[in-house]
């Protein structure tokens, strides 16, 4: 059993917000992160799979392959977007880290050949991420 | 002479775009970077002041004074906000690294005591980063 | 079930020393760690909290609050300090990154209101770090 | 319980490639990473060991002593080498991140008094690494 | 005047040798680097350009289009190859990094329209670098 | 004409603090800084050398061999010591980086054989430095 991780990165912006709450209600609960017109990151997302080995190549999945399944699958999506307003699978979502660590789970699970989705790992900023590993 | 830099970071919403541009035309010029909505990043500032070190403290600006200059002036102004619509200093301008450089200049320029500015660095994200001295 | 990091620095001198043990005891136990007058670090903290998402906010804690813990329980108390002398919660401890690492779990665990403390993680340098979960 | 990790490099040249497979195969399989004459990485390998606070001490492996083992069983053996044709535990294996990783497993395992192997972390690139536990 | 700088990285190997030095020679000039088969290194390339802002768009070159020329241009012909056989510009050089800085420079000066190759920054790995201002 | 830089480190103490001041005028002049035990830093050391690319070897300086210089000229002295206390050079000195980086040019200077000092970057942590290259 061997886990490989890639690191990818996007920039979007983002805005805290549950519509069930007025601005102060929001203000209160999310602090600046609620700023109206939003404010955005440059997101690192480290997404690990794991499995055995295959004893004739020695290769988990080849590096470029699990690039493009990541691109194609999240990347394309959420770079230079809006990520209240782009983009669908997020719609009516909260746009937590923690909201779109959930979200980019149930689309990568399943996607790569002949190994299993481990752990997604979103940096918002460099002093804060959030871990998942698709625990209930 | 000494140089002595400080690192601070601000998270931003921005939109690339020229008002006497239609989408076409905006796209063509920004691509992506022009996106409705706007993008965002986690921006690092580097600004660099120098001096001569004073021989009795030797020390050129306390760090925590430098910080605070930097604090108040552009920081607050720009962290959590949507760069096209919330920072007056910016109003009209197209929020370009380059732009910012040169409005964070007029504003830091003359705000330390007993020291020069010298130069600022702006990343947008770690892969690009552009650097002002105040030359004309 | 998901995971939350904050990360957090501060600046101190410490001394690798047993009061039970002669200078050479010491020199052959620690090597040049410990030099009499100290040497020091920038420590990185990482503090990595768990829980279930709220459905409502999508947030498990907000991270300026989590950062305000933080510094209260900890950073405030070692920050600028040398551990040897001027930490209480440190008294008569050798502090190596081992026993700060359990020292600051007991005073985090229970902190976080909505989550459980999962995992410290304490850098020295960029090259050597202790990780705790508060096993026995 | 405690863990403890130290962060090595060394620069070394490899190329994928399975010897039962003529060039074309070996671009399917490998791509750019198959190009005949090799290209190379600056690896950073991450060994983290485990076991329970030695008392008295509070330490549980000195570093300096924790980085020679590293240094002799494996850096020595990797560092400006090629892979494919310098270092005899390699023989005959595709020099996979993963396969690198389970070498170095076994070579590393019980080598280190009072603690016990607990991962290896092997960065090719600041973007791509896989990390091994020992687990069949 | 304003400075535009864009990071891009490749994976290469490359051994340090003069050809009219026999093995003793190159090992006592070049010492581990003179290794025969080669190793390698993560090189990271910074490419720096200066120029006026453009009054109407803000922006001195478009990041993208700067990342097209230094990808065709270099990053093509290097990425994943041996620095001492697959690279025809390099033919004949001692691959360091000082020359290696020399001929990026031949090839990238009047590549960037509206802007002028400023410096070159080439990390061999993290703790080493060359710069190059193409000054004689 | 071509730059080369070497990055080391060093783990030391130091208390910023003037002896014709008291207490409270020291802790005025340096805040926290001025703690009578004194803190700590890892201190990232930059060295960067100039001169012209022999034509024979295409290497400025063996980087094994300016590690050495530095090394003994510099870290050997500082690495692990309390910097008001247990170095000689420093001794009656104020140890602000900014005279750190004066005390290190006067030693560094004419060591580097078929090069010149060009200029020290010191870090007193990954968010300030101070730069120095000699000029009065």
């Amino acid at each position: 059993m061997i886990y490989l991780t890639r690191v990818e990165e996007f920039s979007a912006a983002h805005r805290l917000h549950l519509p069930d709450q007025d601005e102060a209600g929001n203000a209160e609960l999310f602090g600046e992160c609620s700023n109206p017109r939003g404010h955005g990151h440059n997101y690192k997302l480290e997404v690990t799979i794991r499995g055995a080995i295959p004893p004739d190549t020695g290769m988990l999945l080849d590096l470029k392959r699990m690039g493009e399944i990541i691109d194609r699958v999240i990347i394309r999506q959420v770079d230079h977007k809006h990520l209240n307003f782009d983009v669908p699978f997020l719609a009516g979502k909260n746009p937590t880290a923690e909201n779109l660590a959930v979200a980019f789970w149930n689309l990568l699970a399943d996607q790569f050949p002949g190994a299993q989705l481990h752990e997604l790992r979103i940096f918002e900023t460099e002093r804060s991420y959030i871990t998942y590993r698709g625990e209930a």
